[in-house]
């Protein structure tokens, strides 16, 4: 199937259009028409080859809602018609230690991502959700409720994931001092899923600029990471600390603001490592960590969540042709806290 | 009570002898006649003020044992002749929220070392177990079964909680990947609990020289670190790696061991911090951990647990008189494993 998209050519190369041809829809495969993408940070590293290995032409998109338009025979959990989102993995091993406790984020024989990767045949290359429509095998789409407004349902599908998975696996719950690093678009979604379990949300900035925008979001708490004196008084403060940074920074600033057995998370990868101190990690059983996305059955766990709690992303609706202009107002921290665009404008 | 001791009484100089003034044996305290100390690492930084604010004269010793020959009125889980210990703690506030759920050792208020230390009246200087008797508040007293040899019990003190503390918080079981880096103190009582424990102990190591001993104290494998392709072959291969090294070291080819939510653990304090590459946690939900020795209950129940497993330290027996000389060789890397005096030398 010819599908429209918008890919990269080269590193330097803006995006433009570009007519993907999509396989047929499969006996185990969903076919859906997107109707929203989310804009990620990594769909730009990606597209300008910043982490290297991109296989150009890269068409991005791993924040996917859309009406499934086919369905194989032995597909048994979608219709046609049906809301579903698809996220950052199209398809894993299924059968590693890791997969077989959905874990498929961690394959071990290596999972197939939206865009950029191998399909588990080693050899077919991946396209993501700038694009009209995505054949995904029925495992690795998920279900998504028509309760929620679907253009803020579609950051969820990694943003979303990215910071619910690890609030739950480090069992944050009511209660809990929780501090979040970065304000963009995990950091959001971080102060709203965590407020949503009871934790008393902190945002930590480096400038006051985005006080109002925490609290709106939910946030009980802003404090200044700046001011020297202010962060000794932040002290043993927080049983967690989700740091959404890609930037460089200095881990151990943050860690000293953990409480004993307190944790850190991980979810940004700055350009360059950062220091870290043993004596801020001993001196209080202190755990520096990472997570990376989540997996399958936890992601429809999580829109499920969402749905419940009516916890959606703040969004800036563009059209594909914003694409460019988008990727920098992005990289200038200028969105509020996703971009997502229609794929209307792409027909 | 005048008792006699050694002591630093500068950065430079060589333990001399030195006579302490003891407290006399107060209603809550046990007084006891010191028959063995074990030397740890953290004697030598304190003598020698290698982490500063050392309060001279120093007695240094925080891996007790000996035998009751005083206690006061208040006094019921001891009496005179009974063999007991002594760690690395003698007082705590005792109604903090570490101190409540038996973590002295992260006292929000300040918890009193051995030595080098004030007590909780944040006045008396503390002065350890390189000395012919100490007196101690009975909570902070260990009762230590005489089925052992003592002086291979000296170092459980110390040695032995602090490697066995982080192996019950991280809950390691039977069948569990553990791999110890740094085969000395630390790392030989890490290999001999952990082993008993049922795990699969690989020693780390720079060099081949090691891989006998690492045998005989109940390791399964023994792996060179500085063979790239070795450390390659590796990679995602343990569930936990003790760390007990005090030199510098790059902490990422340890964590690229790691297996998926895989857990390395610090006991060591470099002298500068290590660069941390987020990617290393991130790719396999990864932790990096520090733990600080162990609270009182749970060192009793390390002393217990290996009077039952008949675990004790390696050690090799020196007269008071050799201090200085066991500190060279200490700093050396030039013992199996701990130095431990043997008191009479100082009566």
């Amino acid at each position: 199937m010819n599908v429209k998209a918008y890919a990269a050519t080269g590193p330097q190369a803006p995006l433009a259009p570009y007519q993907l041809d999509r396989r047929s829809c499969g006996p185990k495969d969903v076919e859906l028409e997107i109707l929203y993408c989310g804009v990620c940070h990594s769909d730009i590293h990606t597209a300008r080859d910043e982490w290297g290995g991109t296989m150009y032409p890269v068409v991005p998109g791993h924040e996917i809602v859309g009406k499934v338009t086919q369905v194989g025979a032995e597909v048994s959990r979608f219709q046609v018609g049906q809301t579903v989102g698809v996220g950052c993995f199209v398809d894993s091993c299924g059968h590693c230690h890791n997969c077989a406790q959905d874990n498929e984020q961690y394959c071990e024989n290596g999972h197939s991502q939206t865009y950029n990767s191998l399909l588990q045949d080693k050899k077919t290359i991946t396209y993501g959700g700038y694009s009209t429509h995505i054949v995904v095998t029925e495992k690795f789409v998920l279900s998504v409720s028509d309760k929620l407004p679907l253009e803020k349902v579609a950051p969820l599908l990694c943003a979303g994931i990215t910071t619910y998975s690890p609030l739950r696996h480090w069992n944050v719950k009511a209660g809990d001092k929780l501090a979040v690093v970065g304000l963009g678009g995990l950091g959001h979604m971080a102060v709203k899923i965590a407020s949503s379990m009871g934790a008393e949300v902190t945002v930590l900035s480096r400038s006051k600029s985005k006080e109002k925008d925490a609290q709106e979001l939910g946030a009980h708490h802003f404090e200044i990471t700046t001011d020297k004196e202010n962060m000794k008084r932040l002290a043993n403060r927080f049983d967690f600390i989700i740091d959404t940074v890609s930037a460089e920074h200095d881990y151990n600033e943050y860690l000293a603001l953990l409480n004993t057995n307190g944790v850190m998370v991980l979810l940004g990868v700055p350009p360059k490592p950062s220091d870290v101190h043993a004596f801020q990690l001993i001196g209080g059983r202190r755990s520096l960590v990472g997570s990376l996305v989540g997996g399958i059955k936890e992601t429809q766990e999580m829109l499920d969540y969402c749905a419940e709690h009516n916890i959606t992303s703040d969004v800036e609706m563009i059209n594909i042709d914003q694409i460019n202009e988008a990727y920098e107002r992005t990289l200038a921290g200028d969105v509020h806290y996703r971009f997502v665009i229609d794929m209307k404008s792409l027909k």
